[in-house]
């Protein structure tokens, strides 16, 4: 299910003031200029966002990430409440499933025009009870930045979700390569950074973290619901810098994101590491549990 | 002037199998699916040549560069012959003028498919006289990345060409608030790489130097032909890493590409540099004489 957004941004002029808000489309169709910088530049921002039993799960923090992004990008700002409206109106034409998600994609429009493009797509979600029960096996993989450039270099746009992917699935293919199913980017100082599309959670103890979001890495929507989730459950939850060893001696080792949701890690690098599958189960039934 | 390729690849089935090889398309109405991992992950390659007199230039090396490109992204092979064709086709169609320019794109196409999608677009090439002539003015920003990444960790696409552009284009913003027109990018070990879309070429007495292709930047077509115009007028060329203080010390630097040509750096991080006006023209002169 496909809606292009005729104004996405506050501050930009619609695309054309006769028509509606937005536009229902046919996504098998041509809908998209070969001229815009989505497609020529990867110059955009987007958010995925499940939707549990018809609900935008983490609703408010994926708006919130989407604006930080364009910010980032100094993208016109979205129009949040148009986009929250827009998404309840595409996610209400899905036939109802247990779980959809939902892609909302602002880019920088057609080079020279100066009006953004926005649209969202909506559709069912796979079936992921595998990778949320046996789990999945990762390779670490060099990112190539030091932990601090986000700090240092704020054009190198550490922590925005921008449209420009291709290495996050490169790395997800050299993954295959190595027989892997995913991958833990590391900084090339040594720190645990990221998944190319999920946020690390780890369990020692009586304590569930994750490395922080000063890392140049995106600040997980799903990992903060998981911190609530694991500190209902009497867990302690903290922020802290983690080198590849904190996460082979873990007592459980997730990567989390909007769609998949909690995946047990089962293998790093070809050695199997401790997996939790209890905490696995409750973290899942909490995600199917969120409202906003 | 935009033409959609029917069957860009060599291995991957065509979209049609009744069309034509390749279509000349409105490029002012929606012609690529909001679906295409091109406009969702910025997960293609692409080209910029420019047609001197109808003559795209460098041709060969562009294709070949294309064809790298892809190979490095694990996208089918484009077929070369096919492509070739369909450019001159296209810049055929241009009313004609000195200078033009033909972007090449070659995507993963729409998720799930498995054919990837292929358009070329063609345009007149805007002035660029005062660049060529008065110089440009550039910062140094740090790209993230040491100097070795291409060697050790491939999944970062060092020197490919792709369409996550996004970071390029932050950099470009970050030079014009400092007041700035361009950017080279240095590497976190404190060598000098190239420029956002441009190779880096510096004189030093009676040789032209550029940084090597070996530090996971761009392989420059026009860094080749200036090497043959450098050694035509009696200049050495050599390959050489260099450091910041080698830009500022020598005795011309330029930023060199297919549309915007050799244009000079008279100013790095706000200091004025030497500026060999002499040999600029001589650039541009050569140039504009390129048949291939």
């Amino acid at each position: 299910m496909l809606t292009i957004l005729n104004r996405p941004s506050l501050e930009a002029p619609a695309h054309d003031s006769s028509m509606p808000a937005w536009t229902l489309a046919d996504a098998s169709a041509p809908q998209l200029s070969a001229l815009d910088l989505a497609a020529t530049r990867g110059d955009g921002v987007f958010e995925t966002i499940s939707v549990g039993n018809g609900y935008p799960q983490a609703f408010t923090h994926h708006l919130e990430r989407f604006e930080r992004s364009a910010r980032a990008l100094d993208l016109p700002a979205p129009d949040l409440e148009l986009w929250r409206a827009a998404i309840l109106a595409t996610v209400a034409e899905l036939d109802p499933v247990a779980e959809a998600w939902v892609k909302t994609v602002l880019t920088r429009g057609v080079e020279g025009d100066g009006r953004p493009t926005g649209w969202l797509y909506a559709a069912p979600t796979a079936d992921f009870t595998a990778d949320r029960t046996t789990g999945i096996r990762v390779v670490l993989l060099d990112r190539g930045y030091r932990h601090d450039i986000a700090q240092t270099s704020p054009w190198l746009l550490g922590g925005a979700k921008t449209l420009s992917y291709a290495i996050n699935r490169a790395a997800l293919r050299e993954a295959a390569r190595r027989d892997a199913d995913d991958v833990i980017f590391v900084s090339s100082d040594g720190l645990i950074l990221e998944g190319p599309t999920s946020t690390v959670l780890y369990r020692r103890g009586n304590t569930v973290f994750s490395p922080g979001p000063d890392l140049g890495i995106l600040d997980g929507t799903t990992q903060v619901n998981l911190f609530r989730c694991a500190e209902s459950l009497g867990y302690a939850t903290e922020y802290e810098r983690a080198i590849p060893e904190t996460l082979r001696a873990a007592d459980g080792v997730w990567l989390v994101s909007s769609v998949r949701l909690a995946a047990p890690v089962r293998e790093i690098d070809g050695r199997p590491i401790a997996v939790d599958s209890t905490l696995s189960a409750r973290f899942t039934e909490f995600l199917h549990s969120v409202r906003d």
